[in-house]
């Protein structure tokens, strides 16, 4: 390896860096980046931090990385009805590998302008694994931030696009099979839902990104307003090209409610904002489908299951877990 | 290890974000963090890696782990004459070990309430290798932001505090010696000079913070503003404590210009600043010296060396390079 950290930066990132969007005063290359958040506005941040071999598979292609850990970072913005606004990188390299880097820089260099995600800062070290923590800075109106919080009982519950196809198409992708390219493509290039949480700003309960499988995260945002949900297996299974390439009906269901990393939102919003909501859908191309309803009762109650699926299968398969 | 993911957070990092300072609107626990930062300033963000055996010694207690990689983050703030407003925290651990974290967390409970920076989020993951990131976010009132460039030749440069310190205490223990506790604490619990870069708003018209030794940084500084240095180096041996520790002049100088993470600032300001600044080091009880003077030819160049140094051994020893 022959390529000092400094090399790194200058071959790779600082071209990234003359594109700095319109908040941007100082970009990298300081000791801090400055930016002017619109006035009137409040701040979101969330770090994430994403692992060969935990996060991504061991030897995925630079651009892989790069699409799969910035969507999910990005996601958590969309998941508060947050613009974007900045983004810093810290990566961690075992080897510099011109190739490896020249594939992550080149699809960054793309995500972060499809996105309006600044690249202002960041840094690069050499360890024993491969790994790297974006941390996304966003800005929402002040007062208008969606949390987890907020939901009543007897509100309907939402998700947004397809969830399960990541998780399908990584599991093909796994055991050496190539899945439909409909589906491959919201594993090797999700797209998070920045637009859609902008525009659940005021319409929304309760929002959270799906990172860890929707049951999982839909715990999460039940556990936030303390309810409990009812929810219809028949509202799940819209998606055709998921049921077509699944085993079964039960398959797909299992894909749909708990295969993570499609980086979809999951949001609960009173019966009133229904027309809206279906406007919205149709506006975005994106499904928002009515999967359930909330209740005060705390738990989660299924109707309409396929056979062969229980209940407690489902909930055993609410995700991944570190230190387990 | 037994704890999860989610254990360890509610073990030890939960209680850390109950004290949230002014501005954090939403603290940890949602998809983001929301902030209301002070109306008419901007943002300085900066993100830092550290990891063991790289930034840290191998097997640090978990307080020296968060208060020297705490204490590096905080200081690009103090760098650019920032306000901290909130930090974020990726840690990735190997094993999840109660006593280091109970270490870890205890101090960096302290530091964040001393440095009056929250800590508004982060995540916790299972890697091959401890390391974290932290980002730091702060606040200037709009414009006033110092950054590295802005100098013009003959200005004064000054360096803060007592620099070669921290690097001569951690020689002396990792050759088992117990250094003066004076100097010690210079490499145990670094303190960022944030009062003293909010002080330099307005007064220094280039300011780095020093984490790979004086002259390397010094040489970022003067780059900024394509610029060189006449320095003298009879004004870099007022620290008596340093100079009857080392073996020699020349070793104390070494120390004093070439060891990184003391965390200092050097800084340039016009000749007309100099009243200023020698009353700002009495409020702050913190020497400010003025170790030399910019030129328009580029290069260093040293007077008063102590036999036994030359300026090529100096401008050898410019500090650590990654991939080197």
């Amino acid at each position: 390896m022959s390529l000092s950290e400094f090399e790194i930066i200058d071959q790779y990132f600082t071209p990234l860096g003359h594109w700095q969007g319109p908040h941007t005063v100082v970009g990298p290359g300081d000791d801090c980046a400055v930016l002017s958040p619109p006035p009137d506005h409040q701040l979101c941040v969330s770090s994430d931090t994403f692992i060969e071999g935990v996060h991504f598979p061991v030897g995925a292609s630079g651009a892989l990385v790069a699409r799969r850990t910035l969507a999910g970072a990005v996601s958590d913005l969309a998941a508060m009805g947050s613009e974007p606004l900045a983004v810093t990188g810290a990566l961690t390299l075992v080897t510099a590998d011109p190739d490896w880097l020249g594939s992550f820089s080149g699809a960054l260099s793309e995500l972060i302008q499809d996105w309006q995600l600044p690249l202002v800062g960041g840094n690069i070290s050499r360890g024993s694994e491969l790994s790297l923590t974006w941390t996304v800075i966003g800005s929402v109106p002040t007062g208008s931030y969606v949390t987890r919080s907020g939901a009543s009982a007897g509100e309907d519950i939402y998700i947004s696009g397809w969830p399960g196809r990541a998780g399908f198409a990584l599991s093909k992708l796994q055991s050496g099979q190539q899945p439909p390219e409909q589906l491959a493509k919201h594993y090797l290039a999700p797209v998070p839902r920045l637009v859609l949480g902008q525009h659940l700003r005021g319409l929304a309960t309760a929002l959270i990104d799906v990172s860890d499988g929707l049951l999982a995260d839909l715990n999460h945002l039940l556990d936030g307003s303390a309810l409990g949900a009812r929810l219809n297996a028949q509202n799940m299974a819209f998606d055709e090209l998921l049921q077509a390439s699944a085993d079964s009906p039960a398959a797909a269901l299992t894909y749909f409610l708990t295969a993570g990393d499609d980086y979809e939102l999951c949001f609960i919003a009173p019966v009133s904002a229904r027309s809206e909501i279906d406007r919205l859908a149709l506006k975005l191309a994106l499904p928002l489908s009515r999967i359930g309803e909330t209740k005060a009762e705390l738990g989660l109650q299924f109707a309409n299951l396929p056979e062969a699926l229980t209940e407690s299968m489902l909930i055993k398969a609410t995700g991944y877990r570190h230190f387990a």
